[in-house]
């Protein structure tokens, strides 16, 4: 066989139980990572876009919108729960290929799991088969693909959609491989919708057109057989360059899904060395956002470069801010999206606090490392250096680093009690005999926002 | 405002009475075109695949599958009506691109136009700026993009299909922009999967995309307003070159749709100009298949490269063999797909015809010219030149012509008296009230098949 067809075998015969426990583990994080920052964005008033346009469109009560009481097509659940994934670009990141795999993938293991009552081991196993080749086929593609201006995620989402649908579904190998080829021919998405609704509508849309593939295959829909590798097919019209080596080499020894970062913060990367720093400084004794006289960073040059910001004045802006980041961390302790409402950045100790703190650059630092020295009124000082900031591969965040932004985003949408139960059961699920129950949990009812 | 806003604007601007009649008519008759296909591809076994995975997935009754009793989400009905629509190649053709705008564009009108009980010369206009629109955009990528690998219906496709849903849906000129957006990054479709269902899935899918662009637009989703110009836009990523001028020169005066043919025959195209020229000869005095000594004809090399099949043994094998062709035209007057049945190819009187047929090449011939003389029994003789075959823009179908295809394709369907009814209201639907009438005149019980 050749690629697609081998790509297809491995993902229908493999058992879950032959997936290494550490992966089914990795899988579990992305996806309570996925869920918090799903859950967190169906607060978000352009969910009512979606929902009113299915209201419109059609659908049925098949699968569940994450975040509402809303239950549509299978098609449209994939969708929005896409939509939800990357909405607030808060989601994972396979640091190799800039890939965000869970978001087009994990709605279609929902989708399909909660309708025919998959048990959470089987979506996961499901899960981090389809999200392992959804990288691998970016590493194949990679950089050019994306180079020549395609959104990578929108793209390689609908082969990571349509495996964890298919797995669900059932499909056998020759049925995977046609589903494959047409999930494949669906693939798509440009970088010039960045900065618009589109771009998270991307993986949302590879959600939905991996859940199509799968369902048509299923019953004998044909397509190529040879999508990956064809003369006509994905990498060679979709890609300058390609190694489709990377796709198969070493499957089920070598995972990709080692590569796949979660973001601890929610602004932008460059800020999370110096957050890093002030949650560790924060704990020394004596360091109060009072008792501080100076706080002096070194820092890579991107970050004067990019979120220089002494003054932000709404929440937005501090996300672009070091200063804000810097002090909003060091009283709270984090930097979730409540670091960064408009409230926040106006806060009169964090403001006075940002006005003694200084970066200057150290060119010998990496792109994610930094230092930071807390100078106290005292005259204590304390430095803490970071080589790699949380959240990158080489350091990844812990599991209770994780609980702590489960808890930060899903407590906007669920109380407290049901939060604590849903995190208990998504740690457990490789135990849950119906994810149906566990997609249960997160039904609440969602007032139209918009109107 | 960019090419895309140009665009958008014209096709909102322009009323239905600015468009001239001409355009309107060939409206018509891409609708009857594309209706008699599709409704004679709905007795094919694999529309049971999508009617299975629309009953698994959801959807509701907000528009119709052609040539049945089912009703589903406006996304379903504009996927599966496309599909019907290219499922046996025998639809419109773009001459300067081989795009087939009909199969995208038509069922996203008839989808929204259903539902919105929209006038039939609402429907009629938003098609033709769709169509007119689809062409154009793929005349400014062509011919890299198509030869790069991209089904260029497929692609070109999303564009149509989000006018013609989204003037039915009222855009307004900045929400279009944005639809086109929207539309725009879904473009999708390599050729690798010619020669499978995933083929016709190409429009399906296409027409489904727009209709959701539009959907989404109509509510304020937004997306880029440059899809078709920017940097990292469709012309840029998707065609090594490109001529956006081609979008928008002269739009409202020269029209593309004026190069779109309508293919008579339901077989490839080398063999057209040889039953062009077998009807004519049939109306001459004393030829009967009985009366007939020899036919020779003179043709282009591709006929003897493509369709040199002097016994075909099915009715598939007919479709390739220009002997068949041309015998079962002078026979039966036409050349339908009940021209190529296995029972019509293994015909004794058409059989026996057939062996009195021979080809020689012709270098002198363009394409879809010919030649061919018959020799009687009796010695008289009659030559038939063909210039140009029925179908190609210099020889277009009549609308007599197209009536004799709508009669053959949808009899199959609907009894003699509806057929007619029907195409009567097709004929008359510029001053029809509500599209949903002519529709309701298509809803037929449609046993599934594959069981």
């Amino acid at each position: 066989m050749g690629t697609t067809g081998d790509l297809a075998r491995y993902v229908v015969e493999t058992s879950a139980e032959q997936i290494p426990e550490a992966i089914i583990h990795e899988g579990k994080r992305c996806l309570i990572n996925f869920l918090s920052v799903a859950l967190y964005s169906s607060r978000d008033p352009s969910l009512d876009i979606l929902l009113d346009v299915f209201q419109q469109e059609g659908s049925g009560r098949h699968a569940s919108v994450l975040g509402s009481g809303v239950r549509t097509s299978l098609q449209n659940a994939a969708l929005a729960n896409g939509y939800l994934g990357h909405l607030e670009d808060y989601d994972d990141t396979h640091f190799p290929t800039v890939i965000h795999p869970s978001s087009p993938t994990l709605p279609a293991a929902l989708a399909l799991g909660e309708q025919l009552s998959a048990s959470g081991l089987e979506v996961l196993a499901a899960s981090v088969l389809g999200m392992e080749a959804c990288c691998r086929i970016g590493m194949a593609v990679h950089p050019y693909h994306y180079d020549e201006g395609w959104h990578i995620t929108g793209t390689c989402g609908v082969f990571g959609s349509v495996i964890a649908a298919g797995r669900l579904a059932g499909l056998n190998t020759l049925q995977m491989t046609h589903g494959l080829g047409t999930a494949g021919t669906q693939a798509a998405g440009v970088r010039e919708v960045f900065g618009s609704m589109t771009k998270p509508f991307h993986p949302g849309r590879s959600a939905q057109s991996g859940v199509l593939a799968a369902l048509l295959a299923h019953r004998g829909f044909t397509s190529t057989t040879t999508i990956l590798e064809g003369r006509r097919g994905f990498a060679a019209v979709m890609s300058e360059d390609s190694h489709l080596e990377r796709v198969t080499d070493g499957l089920g020894e070598h995972w990709e899904l080692t590569m796949n970062g979660l973001k601890p913060y929610a602004c932008g990367v460059v800020n999370h060395p110096l957050i890093d720093a002030m949650i560790a400084l924060r704990d020394k004794p004596g360091v109060t956002p009072e008792s501080v006289g100076s706080i002096s960073a070194k820092v890579h040059p991107l970050v004067l470069e990019l979120v220089d910001r002494p003054n932000p004045q709404v929440g937005l802006e501090g996300k672009f801010s070091y200063q804000h980041s810097m002090a909003v961390s060091l009283v709270d302790g984090g930097a979730f999206p409540a670091q960064y409402t408009d409230e926040r950045v106006k806060n009169r100790i964090i403001t006075e606090l940002r006005g003694r703190i200084d970066a200057t650059i150290d060119e010998s630092l990496v792109e994610d490392a930094a230092e930071v020295t807390v100078t106290l009124r005292d005259g204590r000082a304390y430095t803490e250096r970071i080589e790699h900031a949380t959240g990158a591969p080489e350091n990844p965040m812990t599991d209770r680093q994780l609980d702590d932004k489960f808890r930060a985003l899903v407590g906007n949408v669920l109380s407290k009690a049901r939060v604590e139960r849903l995190l208990a059961s998504l740690w457990d699920l490789h135990q849950v005999e119906n994810i149906g129950e566990v997609v249960k949990q997160m039904r609440v009812t969602r007032r139209h926002i918009r109107e």
